[in-house]
C-alpha cells in the first residue's frame, strides 16, 4: 500500500503530468472558444458535449491521485491551491445541464480554465506575488477610495439635473468618475456641466490632478517597497556576511593582542 | 485631576477609541451616500438629520476628549492635523441648516469623511508621504505650467477664431491643452484647427512629445530621487557600521604594531 | 589569398562601410516614403525604378563582402543577424515586379528598411535586449492571456445579442476587450451593455481593474527583475572584492596568531 | 573699475537680482495672459504698450549688466544660457511693432517667458538634465520611428482608398498612427479599415503591442540606465572608502608579520 502512494505521488510530480493538464486545458478552453462563433456551432454540438464529459472525468481522476497521494486525507486542504481545484471541479460536477441554469452552468465551465494556475507552477508563483503584493497598496486603495466618495457626493448633490443622467445618485457618479479617471471622454462630461456651471471645470481637473496624483505616488511607493524588500533580503545577506568576518577578525586581532600583551609582562 | 488626564490619554491612545470613530465615519458615509438614491431619499430623511446630529455631537465630544489630554490646552493646536480635525468639526457646526445657505451646508458635511485621515494612522502616513513628496516635483510642475502657458498663449492668438471656441482666450485654451495632454479627443482639435491651418499639427505634436517628455522624466525624477533617499538611510547605516568596525580593527592592529615594536627595541 | 581575406574583414569592419550602407537605406527610406505623396509620384517613376536596382545591386555586394569576409563560407549562417539580412536581401531579389504579386513586391521593399538594425550596432544591441526580455514576461502574458480569453467567452456568452455586434464571437468579444484595455471609448461599450443588464458595469470594471493591475504589476515584476540582475552583475563584483580581501586578512592574522603562539611556548 | 566690476558681479549672483527678474516675468506673463481675455483687452491696451517697453528696457539692462560682470567681453558667450537670453532679448528688440510682421512680433513676445529658465537656476538644472537625457533615448527614439515608418508605409499602401482620408500619404499615415500610438479614438480607424479589409484588425492591434512593448522597454532602460550612473557614484564611493581602508589594514598585517618573522629568527 505504502508502494503504491509513491507511486501515485511519482506521477503528481512529474512533468509529463502536469503538462498532460495544461494541454487538456488549453485543448478544451480553444473548443470553448471556437463554440461562440457561429459558423462552427451546430457541428461542434455533439463533439463538445462528449469532450464535456471527458474533461469532467479527466479532472475527477486528477483530483483523485492528488487527494490519493497526500498522507493523510485531510492534508489535501491544508494548501489554498487544492481547495481552489476542488471548488472548481465540484462546481463542474453539478447536474444543472438540463434545469433552468443550463445557462449558467455553461457559463461556469470558463472557469476550468482558472485551473491552467494550478497546472502551472510559474502562474503559481505570480498569483501568489500578486496577492502577496495586495497588503503593501490596500491603504493608498482607501485614499484613492475616500478621493471618489467625496468627489461623487459632491458631483451627485451639484450635477443632479444634468440631462444625461451620469450624475443621477452616488452610485452613477462613482462610474461616471471612473469613467473620468480612465481619461474616457473626460470632457463630454465636463463641457456638460460647463453649460450650466461654468465654473465646473475645477471639480474634474482637481479630481485628475489629485486621483493622477495619488495613484501616480501608489506607483512610486509600490516599486520603492517591493525594491526594499528585495534589497533587504539580497544586500543584507552579502553584507552581513562581510560584517560577520570583519567581527571574527576583530576577535582574532584582540586576542593576538592579549596574547602580546601577555609576553610583554 | 491628574489621574483623570492620565484616563483620557488611555482613550484618546486606545485601538478601540479610534476603531469607533471610523466606524462612525464610515456609517455615516454610507448613509449620506444612499440619500443621493432618489428611491431611498424620503424614508431616510428624518433618520438622516437625527444621525447628523448624533455624529456632530459625538465629534464634539471626541475633540473635547483630544484637547482635555494635553497637558496644556494650546499644545492641541501644535499638530496640523489637530487643526484640521478643528476647522472640519467648526464649519459643521455653523448654525447654517435652515439659513439661505444650507445646500452649501449639506455639501459641507461630505468633508466630515476626511476625518478618516485622522482616525487611521495608516492614512496619515500616506498624507505625510504625499505631502513631503511636493518639494521633490514643484520645480517639475513649473516647468510643465511654462509649457503650458506658452503653448496657450500662442494657441489663443492663432487658433483664436475657431468655431468651437476651444481657444477663445487664455484659460479656455489651457483647459483645451490640458485635455490635449490627457490625450482626451485630442485630434478632434487639431482637425478642426488643420482645417484653417495644415500645419498645425506639428503644434498638437510637438505639445504631446515635450510634455510627454518632461512629464516622463518627472517620473523618472521622483523615481531616482526617492530611491537616493531610501538608500541613504539603508545602506549608509550598514556600510557605516561596517566602517566604524574596519576603523576599530584597524586601531587595534595599529597599537599592536606599537607593542610589537616597543618588544623589538 | 588570406590577404584578400583579412582586406575584406577591415572593409566590413570599417566605420565607413556601415555608415555608407545606413545612408543608403535612409536614402532608399525617404524616396519610398515620398513616392506616396501623389504630388510627387509621378516624375519619382522611373527614378524610384533605377534606385531600386541600384540599391539591390549594393545589398548583394554588401552581402558577398560579408560572406567572403568569413574564414568559412558556412560560418556566416551562424549570425542570427546574418540570417536575417540574408532573407531580406533574397525576398526582394525575388522577380515579382511583373507578375501578379506585383503589389506584394513593392510593399516587401519596406522591409529593406529593417536592416538599418544591423547597419548601426546600436539597434542591434537594443533589439538583442528585447529579445532577452522576453522570457521575463512570457508567464504574466499567459496570465494576462488568460484574463482576456475569461472575460471574452463570458461577454460573447452574455452580450452576443448586441445590435452594435462588438461581442458577437469569442474572437469579436477578444478585440473588443483589447480596446476597453486601451480605455478607448469603453464608457460607449459599456452603456449600451447596460441598456440590457444594469449591472454589466461590474464586468467592465472588473476587468479593467484586474488587467491594469496584472499590467502594474507586470511592469514592476520586470523593472525590479531586470534591477536584480543589473545588481547581481555589478554589486557582486565589487562586495565580493573586498569580501577576498577581508579573507586574505583573516588568514593573514591567524597565522600571525600561530607564529606569537609558538614563540610564546 | 576694477571695484566697480566686482560690484556688479554682486548684483549679478546676488538673489534679489534672479528674483526681481523672476517676479517681472511672472507679471508680464500674466498680463499678457489676461490681454486674450476679450473682457478686458480694451483698457490693457495702452497699459501693455507701456509695461512691454518697460520690459524690454529691463531686459537690456539685466544682459548689459551680465556682460559687464564678465572679465572679458567675450566670456559672457561662452555659456549656453546667456546665448539663449541673448538670442531672446534681441528677437524681441526687432522694430517689428508697425511691419506686416506685427502680429507675428507680438506672438514672439511669449518666448520672454522662457527666460523664467535662466532665472530661476532650479529650471536651469531641470533642463540641463533633461538635455543630458536625450543620448540614453536617442536610439530607443530610432527604433520607434522605424517602427512607425514601416507601419506608415505598409497604411499608406494597403488602406490608401479610405474615404476618411486618414492614410492618404506617408506623412498623414504618420500623423495617423501617432494617434493610433497615443490610443485616441483609434478603434474609429480601425473599424473604418476593417470595413474593406476585414483583417486589418491585426494591423492595429500589432502595432499597438509593438510599440507599446519598445516604449515600454524604452522606460525602463532609461530608468535603470539613470540608476546605473547614479549607483556608480554613490555606492562606488563609499564602497571604495572601505576597500581601501581594508588595504591599509592587509598592509599594517603584514608589516606586523614581517616584524614578528623577523625577531622569530
Amino acid at each position: 500500500m505504502n508502494n503504491f502512494i509513491l507511486k501515485i505521488k511519482h506521477i503528481r510530480d512529474s512533468r509529463w503530468f502536469s503538462n498532460l493538464t495544461t494541454s487538456i486545458i488549453i485543448f478544451y478552453a480553444s473548443v470553448l472558444g471556437f463554440e461562440t462563433l457561429d459558423t462552427v456551432a451546430q457541428p461542434l454540438g455533439d463533439f463538445l458535449h462528449v469532450l464535456d464529459s471527458i474533461v469532467t472525468v479527466y479532472f475527477v481522476i486528477e483530483l483523485i491521485i492528488k487527494m490519493a497521494a497526500e498522507d493523510k486525507f485531510l492534508n489535501f486542504f491544508k494548501s489554498g491551491w487544492n481547495i481552489f481545484d476542488f471548488i472548481i471541479v465540484m462546481i463542474t460536477l453539478m447536474p444543472l445541464e438540463n434545469s433552468s441554469f443550463a445557462a449558467i452552468a455553461r457559463l461556469l465551465r470558463i472557469f476550468r480554465v482558472l485551473r491552467l494556475f494550478t497546472a502551472r507552477p510559474e502562474l503559481k508563483a505570480i498569483i501568489d506575488m500578486l496577492i502577496k503584493a495586495i497588503p503593501s497598496i490596500v491603504d493608498i486603495v482607501i485614499l484613492l477610495f475616500i478621493i471618489f466618495y467625496i468627489y461623487a457626493i459632491m458631483g451627485s448633490f451639484i450635477f443632479a439635473d444634468m440631462p444625461s443622467g451620469l450624475w443621477d445618485n452616488f452610485l452613477v457618479a462613482m462610474l461616471t468618475l471612473f469613467r473620468v479617471f480612465t481619461f474616457e471622454d473626460w470632457t463630454d462630461v465636463m463641457y456638460e456641466t460647463m453649460e450650466v456651471y461654468p465654473w465646473s471645470w475645477t471639480y474634474f481637473v482637481s479630481f485628475i490632478i489629485i486621483a493622477a496624483f495619488v495613484f501616480f505616488n501608489l506607483f512610486i511607493a509600490v516599486i520603492i517597497g517591493e525594491m526594499q524588500k528585495m534589497q533587504d533580503e539580497k544586500m543584507k545577506d552579502e553584507i552581513h556576511e562581510d560584517s560577520k568576518k570583519i567581527d571574527i577578525l576583530l576577535k582574532e586581532v584582540r586576542e593576538l593582542r592579549k596574547i602580546v600583551d601577555e609576553k610583554k609582562e
